[in-house]
């Protein structure tokens, strides 16, 4: 079933695999008249691109961004933005080795299962590399939205035990670090973490965070279009992403209602809340307040060591797996969590547009 | 926008409000040839009817449901289902109070900001009697699911501090619990602390877990389908549910790789996981383990303590809830979670019937 | 498959069958803040009510709408407006006739062979009652467009040989004439030639015709979201339609362009077109001028001859029907024609809001 | 809003302008297992190929396909196939007459009244072109339907006043002759017809018709997701067709029931229906008979004669268009229809997998 395309309004589709000619994604509804160049687009490509640091897979890819249609005289025109990444690094190794067996943690045993067979070059459509149509896409969402005054910006909030202290939060250290945290002190920490895990030819899992500023009050449609409900799927639907949290998460279930509840008061004749427990969000739709989501991110499941598993004749063998992987997986994904996040939001901000009376008499009464 | 239909194939609609004159759903898309009486329904709804202990709302509601079409000598037609539910006990006191003013937690200023006034009564469309669509429709995806050999059950995890010994763990508990905790030790306990908060007046959090078992591997569709961030979604659209987990969850963003990794093995010819840290999905595919989730709920917000808010003029007030309300939201919420996740699972197995072109030529070229 | 759904924001769900206890309709995505009540709707479901005349089914049906959710106060709150009906007129005769064998032009044979077995009663869910949902929620679709300025209604155009003639056009006796023609003579005409019929014991097609006035230019989304491609979509839906015209339709085949092109002049600084051949779209998008469609509707196929059929057997026998019904479908049906063509239409401007990004910032940046 | 999607379970999105960069699709769950390359897309694409006769533009284009995605060894993997197709044949002479004036019969007005403005080259989005995307699609369609024992055809049933004799009809002459017709003599007359427009600068209409052979009766979803109701949207979306026919179409609204009724019979222990009036369709269900459906199109909107019309200013002005078009649009459309057709029927067979609970239960408990 069709299952990659994304949002209502503002709608995406994409495709590609780790070692086919190309990756890319068509946008479909996005609204015309945005000035649009591959460079906005470059951009966020350029911070999930491997071979940045000691972290990321060796993997040389420029994924240099195309933009085939929908844009004319630097606007977007209204209709359908398909953009495309070369894949130029592709080493045509023998993959016999994982073509016959499943890699414990992968997708591999699954796709089998559902498909009767797989693409097994680089995890086909599994990999990671599936992200570039989510963050190309993303991109143009994230444009969009700052010129509505609303900007998301996603970091790494945890790697293994070592994590961001808040109160050192500075967020242009999100893009200067390997590991994206916004903490220098951390990223120091995490860095020396990894190098251990490495050397130990393992991996290492952590948690990411990304905050919504700016978005107004009434965004998201119950019961089932609540914007938790959406963002939670955005970011579930992350390769690697095993727990989402909205606000404080899971420390709500432990807590009373007297802690939990946040109180309203006035600021400058604006309703505001005292606290922010609820992440921004209350039964499904924005309360104008930050919206708060974190992700948990699995270690990578490549790693360098023996493990057991099963190959596709069913017989127990010993694996060792090649190739170029990268020990944790948070630091590329923190822009694929934005750019999910961005998608969301901006797609509910859309279907938002029809929820008044009031809103169809302001767009076609007036312009008569 | 249009967010009370959830579901592709079979696809549910649910309406209604708290205290309107009845709250329903209608199914569509329910296959042809299902045994079928409201019996099968009530049996649902009455687990998640009020004032059957200490610490539901002493509400009295039959909550008795009326198959209105799609059913026809006993047996689903294929067309839609109506499924209604008559509100009975609404108690037509003075709102005055919560109608102009914003309840700490509450969606009140969301749905004020969103659609410019609301159904103050109960909470209208965002109090937890939305719910009794989910559930109705939810019966009878589970009695589908079950004539397919997979089994879906929900309980409750902790409540506030006190957490179920998943040793004790027996199935016939969650039944027969107020908390639908399935450990009866965890459950006295876990009564005793909700008769001091409620004592306190005030509120308390749970965790509730669902378990899937008998899904065949291959279920679930890459990359913006699959099937863990479908039950996100789900999972989170459900009222105060802040944290969804899958499998080991949160705790994978501390972990090693060589520790998170499921090595598989064979048994019996069979090709199984040695551990189930994935809970039972791997890449947005189910891989034939028991699927398990976990839902973060909230304390419920109303909570009968003078709390600080604001009216809808804007002023500074304090307020003092009254009405009928649970200390607690899990114990109900337990088979609405359940409810969710079959809805979701069921789904994906009907998306799942077209994945490959054996299946298409099996039910076309068979037939004929 | 779930196909009782129609609608992207103002979305719809309808649900019953002749015979069954009710039948109703979920409007999804009202905007919030319209004026509503059941006599609003009531109006609309007179008109397609039967036992009005000589020329429709005997069958004596109130059909008295109540609306149970989605209202407050006397205004839609944005949540879904579920409307329900109930059947009081069920004749439960003996229906061991038809269940057993396949009238010829019903669609007997086809539910038998896609679900199994049917709700032989009536049709089932193939009986023209089926639109009653159509109808209610067309019934709000047709109030909000009042409210926009947009104008629709149907009418009868011909009854078998006899056209209704445009010269002599008066819309006020669509709603005061038996076949809903717009023209008194060819009204009085028209019911001779049914009378005939009748007494033949044969039916009579006809075909109808819609008109949308003052619908802005713009509503409509290339390339498979065209506005003409969705008109065509929600009338071909209507049972027992089997064409449909946009414009001058079928007689552009034999046209040359020079006849066929509609030239643009100015009038009073607007741009219009000097003639509308187009039926008021262009590349699938209004342009501002007078929508029209044409349906050509088949004969009523419960005829009182007797007919050559098989039964579930696989036996060839001679039937002859019973029952209650209209020699002609199309009075009835015009406005379940005006309500699907308002239905589409509405969702259409609900969709065209999100085209530009000056919509955007003057919705979202003018409201900060 | 994303109108370039069409399809539930086999999805596509089309991209591309007449003279951008490229044109293409995303086929979006297309089963797995499925022998594909490039050759059985290309074989359709050609027949939409311009320059190929003297009845289509001289505007020279191979459109060569590539498969960016989704097929592996062979065979399509069950993720999304994306197809591309460059322009190569863009003249990039001066559109300043066309930039800044709406020619009639295009959709330029239009696009300028939605969008703000509009790519004028060639038509952009709204140029024929745009259905490379739909025909390579198709094409894959096709394919899976001939294996699934299901053909479909469409030919050209008339043009201007030449219509083709169906005594004559001969499927052969549809791909050989220039005209699409399937009878050699009214080709030849066609193309008599069609030299004299020419001289006169003009251009003429014509009607298609499209064949559904081999489809299973029980295919198509009421009460909106009706197959007829389907096919008509999938064929008025195509540029240029004002009108669509299923079976006898138009005629019905003139007969009696007793002419347009189908009786039934039994012939070697099947159920058929002794006429076809119907085009295979009751009740929105393919019947197991031949599907009919037929379209009108408008003749090419650009001639070379002077029109009068309005620039963008509001000034009326008369213009004379420029370029390289054909005199009629059916001949190449014939492969257009023939693809939509093929994506609609494909797509409700895919959704009528799962009507039934015996399908469900043969599906998932044989496989266990």
């Amino acid at each position: 079933m069709a299952g990659s395309t994304y949002g209502t309004i503002f709608r995406i589709t994409t495709w590609g695999e780790s070692h086919g000619k190309a990756l890319g994604v068509v946008i479909d509804g996005c609204p015309a008249g945005l000035e649009l160049d591959e460079s906005h687009i470059q951009k966020y490509l350029d911070r999930r691109k491997p071979g940045t640091s000691s972290i990321t897979t060796p993997r040389k890819e420029d994924d240099t961004v195309e933009i085939l249609s929908g844009v004319f005289e630097g606007r977007t025109t209204g209709t359908p933005i398909s953009l495309l990444v070369r894949n130029t690094s592709q080493i045509s190794r023998d993959y016999s080795d994982i073509a016959t067996c499943y890699r414990p943690g992968h997708a591999d045993y699954t796709f089998d299962q559902k498909y009767g067979f797989r693409d097994y070059r680089g995890g086909g459509r599994s990999s990671g590399r599936e992200t570039i149509g989510r963050v190309a896409a993303g991109a143009v969402a994230c444009r969009i939205l700052e010129q509505l005054g609303v900007t998301v910006y996603a970091y790494t909030r945890s790697i293994g035990p070592v994590e961001a202290d808040m109160n050192r939060f500075d967020r242009t250290t999100i893009l200067s670090t390997p590991t994206a945290m916004p903490d220098i002190e951390a990223n120091d920490a995490a860095m020396k973490y990894l190098e251990g895990a490495k050397r130990e030819t393992d991996s290492v899992g952590g948690c990411m965070e990304c905050i919504v500023e700016g978005l107004p009050a009434g965004i998201g449609d119950p019961v089932f279009e609540k914007l938790d409900a959406n963002l939670a799927k955005a970011i579930m639907s992350i390769g690697a992403v095993k727990a989402v949290e909205i606000g404080d998460g899971c420390q709500v279930s432990s807590r009373k209602g007297s802690q939990n509840n946040d109180c309203y008061r006035t600021n400058d004749g604006h309703i505001i809340k005292q606290s922010n427990h609820a992440g921004g969000i209350l039964g499904g739709i924005s309360d104008g307040d930050t919206i708060i989501i974190r992700a948990h991110v699995k270690p990578t499941p490549s790693i360098f060591q023996t493990q057991q598993t099963v190959n596709t004749e069913g017989e127990e063998i010993a694996i060792n797996i090649k190739g170029r992987h990268d020990p944790i997986i948070v630091p590329r994904a923190v822009v694929v969590m934005e750019c999910m996040t961005a998608l969301t939001v901006l797609d509910a901000m859309l279907l938002n547009m029809t929820a008044k009376m009031d809103s169809l008499m302001n767009f076609y009464i007036k312009k008569k």
